[in-house]
């Protein structure tokens, strides 16, 4: 309606309120009885019109917010990886998030929403809505619910791109994504949110511990499995050598842009915001996500000091993102001290876990598995700490059922891959950088030409 | 009012809408015909307030997203230029940012949107808005609208400092900043959004791929003509000699901000927000944005691994800016299917673009030509396809008329700031690097001590 | 509320709606006398519930870009310090906004809000907020109003990170951190903000530009004066040293997060948003905050090309920061125009400023004094210019008040914490880097590798 450019566009706005308002207008005008009324109901805003344009607005925001992540996670990756694969880690986030958004409209919208019914999966089919200067009946705009849901499904695929990250092909790595963004995570997602049988279980994931964070750490440790470490990350000797992201100050740029998308990730998933309750509950789970982030900063900090005695920035870093995720599967309930502490666990979880996986010889290039997937897992069994709605059984049942299916759905798809177009490039590709092997474009040009071979 | 900031605050507000309230009640007092009428109809919301809130909100939500782009710009640019140049370029965003606000406040504004009355432009003064605490007529507040409209002037001028950088004088760019931001693009704009001759006639361009996107890359096109290229760009063979740019993260960043702002610059370009109608056309443009974006970036790589054999990160990235500007002049319309491929159809203009103006030896450093010209002009020609309101004919009349009057009016201006300033940096300024010439303050000062002089 | 995941969430919102509006029912029912009024009043949205939503929603979206002004002082500060403490630098923002999140909780927020009256402190105890699900009676959600006044308190630390960078050690510092956001910042808030003596004597300050910024220099001097200047800075004979920033783009980036985040930080300082008058006034804020913010980069870089013959990127950006910092004590009553020379005067102080406080040897890496402390001054006196409830005696009075407490009490703080753990690092640390010497984490590590231990 490009008219509406005009000045004098708002005209049109009222016009349509007037319009939407005449409903109420049949009720109202009984008891009143005067020839007036009309005009003085329609003078007067729908409560139903009202809510669903907060409601509406809340997932526009939430979803921009959300969607502003995948920078995050380009940042945080780019400043965690090596200056020879910086660009290709970009890349990867860039087409991630567009694979993403694109899959989840062809197929994983419906597939996760609709006719679900206490089942394991909806139905398959684009996703659409009505024309132009429409509205649909219920209580927001779906387009809004479709956008806000699509860029949770591209955080799930970024958090797998960290933890494979120096080492896996492009395209392989591209295809996993498609599968992961078009059927395993609506598959999964529609368990709970689609209504599905977790749900009637009594399974509770607010906003995704388990559902978003848990689901990429899921499929990013089966990835890291069937991939195998970088070449000289583990000695024979057991022996293990770090290898330093290239940039600080990009990885705790990442750090405070998913900080910042959380608000939106969490506070958003309240899914209305017409009424006072509902604005004051999104108020309370914003207040909680930050308090829980800063929990995890703080415990981070403090036990690296008295273990390492020095302070690891990336702990610190890693600290709020695994705060953020313990929080997230209930952002709501807790007081706000227990959000502190959930999140200080949060924090703790990965400080401890980081040195256990390299035990393991798992090379998670950014620590999203201790972040996502273990901060994760916590975080759904802390619901029932703080929600009497739910049951440890239940959260139990729902943490092992996402895991058997994810990790085991993953591994397969991973090991076809692998057999089929391969998933690793060669020593030579690995040792020269992905950026000049694959890609042919150098992160930082002039630095490499100034005796940047390592 | 600093009293608002007691915590006791709210109650002015409430006040505020009890007065707003009263012409409402005049006419439902009649018909209800009580002494408790006038406190009954008071504790209802307007509808006609109402919409004027969320208007106003829409505008300055948009806003402020919009003018983050400008920080987009910023990076992309920063991180497309070599390291020689960095800090200049920096400058440059930062400054054009300041004078288009000033510039149109002081003109533009009124000349854009004032009196324009199906003609050429609007008239001149400064803007300004009612005194603190009261409310306009109308459907918006008017200083949100101003707000607005500001930051699209601020997007044009960004467009023109990445094709021009790294040769061209700091001085004269920010005169031509002020002639485009000042005059150029208000006198173009009001044709369109100002009701002048192109909407009298049907032109559509609902978020400005036209009147934006294609204006900065006219002005862009025609400063490079004057300019000429960067020496060591094109030999004399007809060999091209690529001059990578400095920090692929960083030009990463600022895609990732840019598409972000483009939520702001698309959705709020609906101008209202007050009905279910308006939040579920602006749901629908968050969604068709953010897919034609998916569709650049998709079609961009796909082309380039076809081409090329390999899939180059820039490509990626300007094919996501790509699929933004294509949409942007219709954003609403199109089924979301087709806003995919309206979007990757600007990804593949600018994967076939990019070389193209190397054949004609026209430098454009970051590929802004390609991307707001002619991605901006594909999307214009597209608005019938789903717009039934426009005809082709009155499209190619618009693009013809901006491109005219603003390749024109822009080379005049190149040539004369040319003759008289001069406009371009020497050899020996160009060779050391704008940073160390005209600012004398490096990017990174101590990364160029380490060899680093190319 | 996890069930509202589902599609037809929607109705349990509107449900509540017509709870809440069951009130209003009461007054109306009486003059209408009809069965069908108590349905038809509920139809309509409360005057007061729409407010407070609207009042909700503003504290939210301001809180979340002030938050993201933590990541604004995290990039100018990495951007402005030298390689070596980037990462240092990176630790100290992440950890200063985590601690000032949970102080502001436990001390900060009653000390400051509850029961002053026109004292000069509040209560002590941690803060809370009703119960999941419920509203609270006033005009907005009371979790709103705390996470906006908690990323306030974490702007005042980030201020004085940015001045001590490259010399303190890491714990004194964070131990300053809990003193100022748990006590001072809210001590000091209380006496306008929190209705204390100040504000019951007509102290204006609308946003801060004392309350915060001031508050923030003031603390940030006294620790420049006690912890003494980097080595190297000043030589014996009078001669200044520059040490240049490690990067240009990051500095830009944290310049323009920051320009973004103040639309936050004085529109929503509005604190309300229910009525066309709130929102009008907010919409003048945003556009005289941008505005302000246009007149200090135009002037800083006019008055650095005819002072140096050379533009400084570095004052460009402060003279950007400088004319927001100037705007904030009073956005909404100057005229466009006027916004304009309040930001321009505020550029002008910091061009002259940095070059003076390098004359008394005071060395403040970035640049946060003049910013900060100077202009925030200046901005504080202009209030009367356009403001009659207010007096430049009274004005005068509180920049002393805050300046005598707040410089007093840092005073102590920084020669206690001197006295007993040490503020300084050895200059043998001092000379290998912060990152080295305290966090064991290089930001740079292959690119220190390459020849860069200057």
């Amino acid at each position: 309606m490009t008219f509406k450019r005009y000045a004098g566009a708002g005209a049109g706005a009222l016009a349509l309120s007037l319009v939407l308002a005449l409903p109420a207008l049949a009720q109202t005008a009984a008891p009143a009885a005067g020839a007036e009324t009309p005009a003085a109901a329609a003078d007067f805003a729908s409560a139903k019109d009202t809510a669903f344009i907060f409601n509406s607005l809340l997932f526009l925001m939430g979803g921009f917010l959300v969607m502003w992540m995948a920078a995050g996670f380009a940042m945080l990756e780019a400043g965690l990886v090596r200056t020879k694969n910086v660009s290709m880690q970009c890349l990867k986030n860039v087409a991630l998030y567009a694979i993403a958004g694109i899959m989840y409209l062809l197929v994983g919208y419906n597939l996760m929403y609709t006719n679900v019914d206490g089942g394991f999966f909806g139905s398959f089919g684009v996703y659409g809505w009505p024309a132009a200067g429409t509205a649909n009946e219920g209580d927001y705009a779906v387009a809004s619910d479709w956008f806000f849901q699509m860029v949770f499904v591209a955080t799930a695929a970024s958090i797998v791109s960290g933890t494979l990250a120096e080492r896996i092909k492009l395209w392989p790595f591209l295809l996993f994504t498609v599968i992961l963004t078009g059927f395993m995570y609506p598959i999964t997602g529609s368990w709970k949110w689609g209504k599905g049988w977790l749900d009637v279980m009594g399974f509770s994931d607010f906003a995704g511990s388990t559902l978003v964070h848990s689901v990429g750490g899921w499929a990013a440790l089966a990835g890291a499995l069937v991939l195998g470490a970088r070449r000289g990350k583990y000695g024979p000797d057991g022996a293990v050598h770090p290898l330093p992201g290239s940039s600080m100050p990009l990885a705790t740029l990442g750090t405070f842009i998913l900080w910042l998308g959380w608000f939106g990730f969490n506070g958003a998933s309240q899914l209305a915001m017409g009424t006072n309750a509902d604005v004051s509950d999104i108020a309370r789970i914003f207040a909680n996500t930050n308090l829980a982030a800063c929990g995890g900063v703080v415990a981070a900090i403090l036990l690296t000091q008295a273990i390492y005695k020095k302070v690891d920035i990336t702990m610190a870093l890693n600290g709020a993102l695994a705060g953020l995720v313990s929080i997230t599967a209930e952002p709501l309930t807790p007081a706000p001290v227990a959000a502190i502490i959930i999140g200080a666990i949060g924090g703790i979880i990965v400080v401890l876990a980081v040195p256990m996986l390299d035990k393991l010889k798992i090379d998670d290039v950014v620590g999203a598995i201790p972040v996502h997937l273990l901060a994760g897992i916590w975080g759904t069994l802390a619901v029932p700490l703080t929600n009497d709605e739910t049951s440890f059984g239940t959260q139990i049942i729902g943490i092992l059922a996402y895991g058997v299916f994810t990790f085991g759905i993953s591994l397969v798809v991973w090991f076809v891959l692998k057999a089929t177009m391969g998933i690793r490039v060669s020593a030579e590709e690995e040792a020269l950088g992905l950026d000049k092997a694959e890609i042919g474009v150098e992160a930082y040009p002039e630095f490499s030409g100034s005796g940047m071979r390592s």
